[in-house]
């Protein structure tokens, strides 16, 4: 466990007066930037040139902008150097594993509220389905090539990312068809027939409590299109462009709940302390009220943009529009306050 | 008219100082205890021992709590006894009825911010349709099996509930089939093809005008995902599982508050006073812009639960985030500062 | 250039100390009064008999109402000459051109927030395509009757508007069979298969900067429901009767942005100063991340409707809930106190 033992030193070499909160130029770091100023944080932008322009109209959120060429660069020790001497904590989001290697990201020397080891299961989709499990979370059927099935399946290829790299097929028949030589490391999984739903979870180790900070239906091209044509040949596709918000059922969040639950006491398997911070399990719920997770995101995810002045949940918890951003930095903030900034980093 | 003197009776009773506001627990009862505290009362919540383990995570919004070990010992007399003894007036919603079973529910000697005889209206799937009719609202066309059709129609079977229970048919010879040897007491319906909306209205009695607080669509299970589905033969079924935000075409908001007030006015038929407080008209709107009103709930629907914050209509009555769970606390509000409680009770 | 010079001498003549904010009673009405309402200005309500009941709902955003007994008459010298004493701007939306016809449009001595000439624009398609491709904005392929395809399209009819009047077909020979004899100016764009995306901007000429304010998807009758049904030959239909909202992958802003750049810089070459205010861009994004855009409005478009208290992109420009209504107030407030009125209206 190195790196821990590293990053422990690192915070302890911290400013915690001066403590700011980076990220990356994407996926969800405007509501981060926003999030963390709102809570009194100074911000650090870690940018590559080409988004430089369009993350310059929200210089008000952003109080240092860290300047690389490449994405990789963030690991280079002037940049690492730079970085600590800011006393910057990195938010990481959906897009940093896959900017920055999953190697270089597991031994960043950068305090992260986040957490690496759980993001390394993420980034496997044969343990991330393993963990889910492991778990007791109720997951989709998976099929192999070495079995007989007549069944509507979705096929994930080996790197599938962001909803791309993602098939249906029905029937083992088909799958082979359509897989044609390219049969390593596919995953098979039953294409669970119901609505979409992706909750957005933050667990805090200081308040000792799950929140359900929102609920979103991701919005795919082309699969949240192909409705609206008459009789049409075209096969879906499933990259994620946005988020489209929903509020759940009442009745069905205790067991939204205790799944989350469940995920949360997992994680201590995997990392010291466990998860801190945000989460989601995507889901799919059928229509006899059963929900099913096909997947999980060990971070903030992009659905939470749409809640950046709180959601139908954040409201029940806090009495001020809390987005996930905002709580992350508001975590920040009551661990510094307590002296117990390393039991939220990891 | 005798549960009506009986609940005056309970009301003068009442120590008008301490009125608490309850509710079962489940589907928008965070909502209402979160709009009850907003507006200054004490909340009471009336919970089976399964439940209440996800409502302590809420346990900030939520003075007393009523154990009960099944829904439907609300109606025993030391429940009924305490309550009155907190001075508590329930909200239902629409898991009273199912859980309390309606013989309880019409009688029961606590008052109620909501409209028993609408409810029960509501409850009874000919009577529903004949009120909106009698009301004036355009309804969709209703078959019987002793005449031929062609129609794409939706088939409501007996006990048809939250979506369940319903399916889709194609002329009667594929209703038919598909009911089998069950053909007692199927409502048939015209499939009205449009879009469909929810609205969300609320009658204020004290302020003597109608509200139109918000616009969901219900999110269905699997009806919603099957566009995604490449040529598929899975049969359509409509459970609720949760609600997406929409907004109308401010063009249509007059037609859309025409129907709302002939739903008031029509109430007054059934009920002393007739309703008061929050009901939803259930539609599609067609593409020449024309409204079917195909079902209506007589009290607040889960749709509300996106606007905890208030919705895009909400602020355009009200200077501060107004849901219908705080609008209702509101009313009472209103309705106590005016010595006329009665005349918002049922 | 003789409108303007006239507009410039309306304006001369207002009293600065006492400018009303007008709105047509329609589209998008009620966000523009409540918007002007929070910056302190009156409000002038311009409405037709039919819309006077509705709009009554909402007499606490209205300061003064002005009577026509047909939208037109907005056009007669008596009605400008009492809007003009009343120092009026009007905020045209999507329903004026069609209301008051493009002629009385383009010369009403009313000053306007809002682009007279580019909303000429937007009103031919032709030349509205044209526009887009100018401006360097990607648009679908369109097709003529002269070539062959085999491509499915949308064909887009005369006077096609809020969706009526478009249809799909696959291949020419699908589109003759359709047409039929009505071949004349019709236009045929390719069918870009992906997920709807409207991005609603502000460019403000005040502060020199264009401002992402919301996105929204329109909800579509039939179209947006004919995947809920099984195996159906309904030939899908477009008429506009909402929005949902949405918000989009952050990794795609920084094109939306550069789109919206190009469109703004594209309307200098149309109309003295380009736009000023809101404008749209209607886009698909296919799976492949690409943006197609397929129309804009060059004004505030109905979508904004969604966001009357501040979308997920207005906080994080502005600390306050910013509905687009509100900022068109605002930027006349500004421009007010710097001077500037006339560098704001059109």
């Amino acid at each position: 466990m190195e790196e821990i033992d590293e990053i422990k030193e690192v915070i302890s070499n911290y400013d915690k007066d001066n403590i700011r909160i980076g990220v990356l130029a994407s996926h969800s770091a405007l509501q981060i930037l926003h999030g963390a100023k709102k809570e009194g944080f100074e911000t650090v932008l870690i940018t590559i040139p080409e988004r430089e322009g369009f993350y310059a109209n929200f210089r008000h959120l952003i109080d240092k902008v860290v300047h690389i060429n490449t994405w990789k660069e963030i690991c280079r020790d002037e940049v690492i150097k730079k970085l600590q001497d800011l006393n910057v904590i990195i938010v990481p989001h959906g897009s940093m594993v896959e900017y920055v290697g999953s190697e270089c990201f597991l031994d960043l020397k950068i305090p992260l509220f986040g957490s690496r080891k759980i993001m390394e299961v993420e980034a496997d989709p044969r343990r991330k389905m393993q963990f889910l499990r492991s778990a007791g979370i109720p997951t989709p059927r998976e099929f192999s090539l070495e079995e007989d099935f007549d069944d509507l399946v979705i096929v994930k290829l080996p790197g599938a990312k962001g909803g791309r790299g993602y098939f249906i097929a029905k029937g083992k028949r088909d799958v082979v068809k359509k897989l044609g030589n390219n049969r390593r490391d596919v995953i098979i999984q039953e294409y669970v027939v119901g609505a979409r739903a992706y909750y957005h979870y933050f667990y805090s180790p200081i308040l000792e409590r799950l929140e359900i900070l929102g609920i979103d239906i991701r919005y795919e091209s082309n699969a949240d299109s192909l409705g609206r044509l008459p009789k049409s040949d075209i096969e879906p596709s499933f990259t994620v462009i946005g988020n489209i918000p929903m509020v759940l059922r009442e009745s069905l969040l205790p067991k939204v709940m205790d799944y989350g639950d469940k995920f949360v006491k997992a994680t201590t398997n995997v990392e010291r302390g466990g998860i801190a911070g945000p989460f989601c399990l995507e889901s799919v719920v059928k229509d006899d009220l059963s929900i099913v997770v096909f997947e999980f995101s060990g971070r903030i995810v992009a659905g939470t943009n749409l809640y950046i002045n709180g959601s139908p949940y954040s409201w029940l918890y806090w009495d001020e529009p809390m987005s996930m951003g905002r709580r992350i930095a508001r975590e920040i903030k009551l661990a510094l306050e307590r002296d117990r900034l390393y039991d939220v980093l990891r």
